[in-house]
Formats: structure tokens, C-alpha cells, sequence
């Protein structure tokens, strides 16, 4: 079964990088997560990407913060698609890491997603499997119902009890 | 047979956007471009996007600058991925459009590629349909045979005539 | 009677956002707020916008943060002015939402103000609506007079206590 | 009958300024411009925003680049809407003139566009008059007809022609 | 006796403004500290403004957030120095009033200083009272050897401990 | 008598830092130009700003780009006023030099201008020297004058030509 | 013997810097840590740059925030290498140092690390003295090593445990 | 004998980069110029990273611009000290690049010189062979004994024939 590899460079980034694991699990997506750091151990990264493929791999999500390497190291090796989570940290807000991961040359796109933005990046993961999953592809519309209904009754609740109220009881 | 849209707002993005047809053309998938205006025809728009997958698209490709809302209310609409391009234009070089599009809040991901990246964005769009089409994913390893073999080619020559010439004759 | 809409795209902006209602009642403009996401019930908000203009609203104040598409919906589809308050969120300071709020195309624009400057969008309306209305004008200027003695009063308290009195007692 | 002022700080701006000028001969909307340096002479610039109100001014477009304080201190002084335009000039994109201008402090909002939106500009001063006047607004909706209009025509030919030779003959 | 007026736009300010007042007492300047806001009372602002040089002010420090119009509408107005000190406020670290205070059109300097550097507007009046007072020139001397007194002792201490007992020490 | 001295750490910076001479010739003020880098001949530069209190100078005027040290380290060594001119450079439109010449640490100050700004160094510089010379504050008052007319002008010839052949004959 | 010299602008710095030591000394590079303004004392400064060589320094490591001179200054003098850590301070989260360090004119580079990145600045002056040290340079492979070691148990743990309770033992 | 390898991700950064070769002949230092792209050939570059050791290089210069991995990921491999230089491009001057380059994770520095600064890249890394090369390190003085004479020529020429002649004449 096609599975999703979500893979990040140092374990301080798995509280982020959780959320698109959580999201993959809702939608029913096989995923298996690791950590890897393209720097500290090219080798090993090296032979995970390059393995990836036929370990039945169909999309990678990477996450990484700073200079933020490991998603572009990924799309240059794994010839599926590569999701990019740029990761915050202590400086520049994940600004480093969004110019890191979305500025690929041309030939090796990394479709990046928001910073921080690990959830998004499952469930695009998801709408990249879905293409050929129309099981999916339903699963993912009934999330999409269910967010549409979530904002729904806060409108609901904001024009029964009124913001005033509304705010106190957040 | 499964397509991609590429729609942009304004021809003026259409040379830059035209590189996402050309890699698209170059890897034997099938397309359709249009000029669509989120802001100045919402209601075409919205037709595009609701329809889009009963045409058959699996993907859709948008590009826009400034404000740059194309990309996300596709992606709010249509439930299969859509790649956003970022375009720069007169002032600020694109940040505006890149921060508009891969900024996305939590449920709707816009799959984001380097500013004016637009033949990344095709090259992204193949390889997502290439997930469940083997001779596709066969197409772009060729591709990226051909992209080494270019560099290689080119440290040869540097190789061969040192940088000097090799710059002279740039 | 005109009516001011204020909305915001997801419930976690009602703390800021309210300041443009408090303003609104304090100049005792009518408003009606709501929550809607552009992006996860694109429907409602095409309903909400196009239908705002026969439910006599005459402005619309719209909050968003991140890439913030729901000003610049607005004023795609509603004719009168839009108002954006660029939201702040974890990262970025709100510079996202600034660029997407106001860099509008051409043709479309959106009235923006400061960076979580929800109090300012509602005395935006308010003067919006005081060009046809002089006792609305009326309450702004006893509203800059309240503003005005308000600093006053503690340039004399400081004048009377000094410095750094004043600074302890703050 | 209700007039906007146009003032930009010097006639560098007014190449740009015009649009506003341009966009409301266009909607048949009167107007005043003229050139008014808050720095170099504001004595007369407080004599301006001072009378502004008594001479039938309903809404001041003030562009401004650099340190741009002309629209902010014309929105102190004047108690009606005060639209600012964010001139970009040498260096910074203009970035100077937005922050400049949209980052006011509580109390006293500047309606402020994109960077040389002054065509923008000009139709948020006519969709802030058309909220008391319904001729206004209809040519408002004209107005954005016709944009639909030109977007769509693009489309058909790039439909018909395809976008080599859209590209081609632009 | 030669004065240094110190104003701000709002008593917020005033934490971080004291500091230049507590420079100029510890090198025996005279001053008079003041809350004009230029945005809420232009007129009490364009009075201090103009009646500045007469009540013998010499040196102007102006303290502003955001937008911070007041250091350069100083300067329009006030003939001698103005010195700026860009704050910071919830968002954007200060360098929107930097770009405010520092991005002068030809014609209106503002001597900027750093982002809430009120201490080094201090001292920059001073200096520029000691150009005609060899007196305070002399006392600003001195301050500057007592600053490098400080670090001589800071690393006197760190080669007698070593930096791991300095640091649990400081 | 007293004298500005001129300093910049390569002569591509001269032709933008000439409009801080003529400025100060056009006012009457002594200076004294040169070339000087704090990188390239430190020895020399410890010397210029050493013996410049002795030699009459009363104010420094420093350019420098891209790091942008000379500003600053004027500052530590010549007692009196230093006023800082961030030169824009081929990358970054002298953002770099801006934060390295205002963002000096505490005890330290740089009077820093625009980018570019080399004129206003020149206004800023006589306002300094002003202070204890009431002939020169009134050549600066003359200036503001001329300035003032200037801008009248344009004002009256586009209040009688209109903006189109204004711009025409621009 | 060979040493590395590690000086800051400031002891608020040291908390930041003393990664650079610990690194040294992990390695068993010997160092010697200094606190010295170039701002507040340059004559000490000077000699210290000046007899560094002498001294049988080998490399200085130089830390500073803000205008961050020192290090640019150091290797303006000093004729070996200099890595330059920019430190984050109140505001701007280092961009202002990196700027600063990193933006050095031809002729006198400076080895910049990252904001913060005092341990890599003590790493990477083990590299550069490794060069004539094979003894040092296996160190540093044994370094390497324990790095890749440590994130591949964290990638063990990870897999034996699963992220969910990974995390809560984080 | 010691080599330096000059590594650039694209022949079109031949013409920036070429200036650290130039540099490197005009000290008398040897290396080696290539063109290798870590995004298109990972294979040839991990050779390429892992043979140099033995290949006797003891530096590395690399370039890249946007998301500029190369530096980065030989430091990931290399042992030895590697010297990143961010090329600016199209948009975003070079503010990717540096970002993707400087802000390297702890443990795996790039000592990065300024965008586009590929000629003090070069100097760079002869002050890093120098360390243990007195020959070198008497060749880097003289250069910098060069530098210094050039600037002095300048000054010299300035006072002889004041600005207005220099200006000219350049």
C-alpha cells in the first residue's frame, strides 16, 4: 500500500511535525515517520531517500528548520513529490527556512507549505494520493465538510449569545 | 484522460506562467490554460473551480503577484492539490504574492513553488500524477537524467577550457 | 438604517476584531459581525458578500491573518468599501496579511489599516459613513476632542509629578 | 457638490498620483490636486487639511513616499476619510512609505492601498461617496463589467489561439 | 540656558523615553519632557513646534512608534536638531517607525538613533551642545571613560574566573 | 573657525556623498572631504578621527555601505557629532548599511539619515553648528524658504495647467 | 601553541559566546575569552588586534549584537581569519548584526556563522587550525560522529516508541 | 600541495565566482574550479564532497543562489572548512541564498562571506591555508598593504583636485 514518509532533521521538530502524522492518521493514510538529519548524517539520509521509492513511498513531508536543507535534499534524490514544512525557531521566525525550502532551482520543486504548517502538509500529502484514491478523495471532502461545519456553529454560537459573551466564554 | 489547469489572473503573468505549459508539453501531459480573474470575475471563477473536477483535472496550477489570492481560493474550492507561483512584479519582488500564497491557514494547502517558479510548478504537477502513472514518473527521471547530464556537460568544458574562456564565450 | 459588517475568517480573531465593534457602538453606528472562513465554506461567503449590499450594509470591516484572501473576496464581490485589518499570528508579525491584505490589483481595492488596528477599521467606517451623515461627524470630532484631552491630561500630570513619579504610578 | 482632494508632497509623485486623478474623470467624480509638502511648508499644509472640510473635500487621496507623512497627518487634522498611497521610490520598494502610512496609531486610521495604487485610490474615494449615492455605484458596477469584460475577452483568445502566439503578439 | 525638549506620542512611551532624560541629568543638561501627540492635537503639537526655538530649545529628541510621524513633523517645523528615537511596539520590532523617522525626504533631516535607543538620544544632544560648551564636552568625556572603565572591569573579572563562574555569577 | 569634516570609505561612494558638500557650501560652512577606509587602512583611520577634534572639527559626516563601519567607529574615537549615511549598494538597497550605522549600542550614537540621504547630512550637520551660530540658523531659515517657494510654484502651475501637460512637460 | 581568541562587545554577550569556548574545549583547542568594545574603548581594542598575531592567535572568534562592528574591525586588523557570530538582541532578532558581520566590503572578509551560532563559530575554527592538525581534524570526525550517533538513537526511540509517546517524554 | 576546490551549483555563477579564482592565482594559491549541482546530480556531488580530503583540497568555496544548498551540504560531508558564498538572483538579492547558506544547525558551519562576495571568499580562504603558511600570510599582507595604498592614492588625488574634478574624471 502506498505510504507517506514524513522525516525531519532533529527531534525538537517532532511537536510540529506531529500534526501532519495526526492529520494523516484522521484521513486513514499509511505514513512512517523518522528522523534524519541531512547534515549530521548525509549517509543515512542518502540511502533513505534513494530507498524510498521502493519501500513504496509516494510523497515525502519534510520538515526542517533554519537552512532548512532536508526538503530540497529530498526532492533532488526521491523523484515523487516532496512536501516542504519550513520550520520556526529562535531568530527570523521561519523566515530562513521558508526561503530555504521554497527557493528551488529549476528541475526540483518542493511544494512548500505554510511556516509551521506541518497539518497542511498532511493533508496535502492526502490530496496528492487522492488523485488516483477516490476513497480518499471522498474522506478529504468530509473533512472539508466537517471544518466547513466547525466555523459554522461558531457563527451560530457569535449571533445567539453575542461577542461580548462570546470572548468571555473562549 | 486526467489534465491540469494552469490559470493565472492577468495575461501579463502568461509568459512567465507559459513555462509551466512548455515543461508540461515537454513531459506529455495534458493541459489547460486560461486567464481568470478572482477579483474581477468571482463568479467565473467560482464556476472554474466548481467544475474543475468533473473536467477531469487533477491538478491545478496558479499563478498570481501582488495580493495573489488565485492559488488559495482555488485551493478552498477544488479538492484535489493546487500548486501556487508566486509572480514578483513592479515593487517588492514577489515576497507580497509568496507571503499571499504559502501562508495558508490550518485544512487548505496551497502546494507553493519558488517565486516565478513556474516550470517547477509543471514539473510538481507531473510528479504528482506520476504517483499513480509509472511511464509519467519514467518521463521525469529522464528529465532529470537530461538536467545532469546538461551540468555535466558543462564541467567538462570548464574542465577543458578553464573559466576564462569559458566565461568569454558565455 | 446602514449597517457596518464586520467578519473575520476564523473565531481566534474575535479578540482583536471586537475592538472594531466596540468603536462602532461607541459611535453608535449599527454592525452585524460574523465568522466566515473564505476558505473553508467559500459557498457562504459568496452568499454573504454578494447578498451584504441588499441587507443595506454599506461597509464591510474584514479581519484576517496569514495569507488573509477574506478582504480582498469581500471586495471582489461587494461594491461599496471594504475595510482589511491585517491580523498578527505566531510567526511573521502580520507582514503576511499586511502584503495580501493591501496589495490589491488594480481595480479592486481594499481600505487597509494597521496590523491588529481593529479599532481604526471601526472609525474608518464610521468616517465612511459620516460623508452623508453630519451627526455621525459630529460624534467623530467629539471623539478626536475625547482623544485629545486624554493625552492632554497627562502631559499636565507629568508637568505636575515629573517623570518618574509618573512612571511608578503607571 | 462633493469633491475629492487629490495632494501628493512633491511633483515627482504626480506621475503616478494621476491615476487617481485618471480613474475618478472616469467614474465622473470631481476632484481638486495639488502638490503639498508637509515638511517643506506646513504651515500651508495645515491650512489645507484645516479648510479642507469647508470647502466640500468628503475624502482626501494623499500619496507619499519615503518617511510619507502627509496622508497620516492629514487624517489628524481632517475629520473625513483620508486615503494614502504609499509612493515607492529608490530604495526599499516603497516598503518605507507603506509602514509609513498604514502602521497609525489608534484613533486617527489612513485608508491606505498598495504601493502607487493610486488608481486604487481613486476607486475606493468613489465607493466611499457611492455610499450616499446610488449613480456613483452604479457606474462603480460598470466599472467592474468592463474589467470582467477585458479579462474575459483574454481568455477566448488565448482559447483560440493558444499561448505561443498570445505570447507572441503581446 | 540652553534646553533639549523631550516629546512623545503617547505615555507608553515614556519607560523607554526616560532614559534620555536620565542621560541628560547625569550630564548636567537642562530639559523639559512632554506628551504631544501629533496625530490626536496637531495644533497644541504645531504650538510646541513652532514656539520651541523662542522658549530656547536647541536640541529636540522626539520618541515615536509605528507610523511616528512626530520626529519629522518636529523637524518641518523646528528649525535646530531633531533627534528621532524609533520604537518598537507589539509588532514589527520598530522598524516601521524606523523606516518613519529615518527615511526623510531632501530638505527635513531627523537625526535617527536606534530602535528604543532614547539613552543614545541623550547623549547626542549633548554632544551637539558641546560643540559651543567645552564644559559639557569635558563631562561627556569622562562618561565616555567611565563606559570604558566598565568593560576593563567585566573583563578583568572574566580573566581572574573564568567565564563559567562569571556567567553563574551574573 | 569650525569645519565639517566629510568621510567615506571609497571614492564609488562620492558622488552621492558630494551632496553633503554641496550643501554645506551652499550654506556657508566650512568642511573638509576624504576618502578614508576603517577596513582597509584602520591605521589611518585612527588617526583622521583622533586628531579631528584638534583640527577644528565640530562634525563628522561618514557614508559608508554594505557594513558599514566608518559611521560608527567615528563615533567611538571623535568626541562630538557624527552623522551616519547609509549608501545603497548593488544588493539589499542599503538596508545593510542602515542597520549597521543607526543600530549602535548604548553610550555610542550615530545621527543617522536616510539612505542615500547625503543632503540632509549637510542640512543636519548646519543645524548642529547652528545651535551657537545664529547667522547660519538664519541661512537654514532662508533654505527652508526657498524650499517652501519651490514647491508653491509647482502648486500654482499645476493649479494652472492641469496635471496632464504638467506631466507632459515634466 | 596555536589559540583561538573569542571576544565579545559586551558580558551580556557571554551567556551566547561561552558555546564557543565549550566547543574549543570539547576539542581540545586551546583559547583565550576577552570582553572588548571597539565602541567604548578602540585604543584597547586596536592593541588587542594588533598583537593578536604576536600573541600566537590563530583565529579569532568575535560575537556582537546590534551595529555588531567588532568583528569586521577585528579583521580589518588582524591579518588571520575571523568568524563573526551575530548575536540576537531586543529587536530585530540579529538580522541587524548578521547584516552587520556578514556585508564586508572586498578585501576584508569576515567568516560569518549564524545568529547565535556561537558553537559553530568554535567548531568551525577547529576546522580552519585542523587544516596543519590531522590529530585535530580526527577530533573532529569523532565529533561528527557522536552527532550522527545521537539523532540516529533519537530516530531509534522513535520507531521502537511511536511520536505520540515520544513526545510526551520529550 | 594544499588545494582550494571552487564548487558553484550552475555555470551562470561562473562569472560571480570566478572572481575567488582570480583572487586565489593573484595569492599563489592552487585549486580547482567546477560546476556541480547538488539539486540535479546528489550522486556526482556526494563524490565529489567525499573525495576531496584525498584529493588534498583543504578548503572548499562554495556558491549557490535562491535556495542554495551546496555550501551547506558539503560542509555536511567535507571535514575541512568550507566557505559559502549567496549569489543574488532575480529576485530577493541574494537574501535566500544568504539565509539558506548562514544559518547552518549547530554542528556543521559554512563560514558565509557577503552576496555575490566570491572574491573575499577567495581571500577567505588563503587566510585559512596562512594559518600554517607564513609565505601566504606575507602575500595577504602585502595585499592588504595594496588595498590600503590604493585608498591613499585616492584620498590624495581628492585633495588635489577637490570633488567636483574627481567626480568628473571618473
Amino acid at each position: 500500500m502506498p505510504k507517506v514518509g514524513i522525516v525531519m532533521g532533529s527531534d525538537s521538530d517532532m511537536k510540529t511535525m506531529s500534526k501532519a502524522a495526526d492529520m494523516l492518521e484522521k484521513l486513514g493514510v499509511e505514513y512512517e515517520m523518522t528522523v534524519i538529519s541531512a547534515h549530521r548524517m548525509p549517509d543515512v539520509f542518502f540511502d533513505y531517500a534513494k530507498s524510498a521509492e521502493e519501500k513504496d513511498f509516494k510523497v515525502i513531508i519534510a520538515g526542517a528548520g533554519m537552512a532548512a536543507h532536508l526538503p530540497g535534499m529530498c526532492a533532488a534524490i526521491f523523484p515523487l513529490p516532496v512536501i516542504g514544512v519550513p520550520l520556526s525557531s529562535k531568530n527570523l521566525d521561519g523566515v530562513d527556512a521558508l526561503y530555504s525550502i521554497v527557493q528551488m532551482p529549476p528541475g526540483i520543486p518542493v511544494a512548500t507549505v505554510a511556516i509551521d504548517g506541518a497539518a497542511n502538509a498532511g493533508i496535502l500529502a492526502a490530496k496528492i494520493l487522492s488523485v488516483s484514491n477516490p476513497e480518499l478523495l471522498e474522506r478529504l471532502k468530509e473533512y472539508s465538510k466537517e471544518m466547513k461545519d466547525a466555523v459554522s456553529k461558531k457563527a451560530e454560537k457569535l449571533d445567539q449569545v453575542g461577542y461580548k459573551r462570546y470572548i468571555e466564554e473562549m
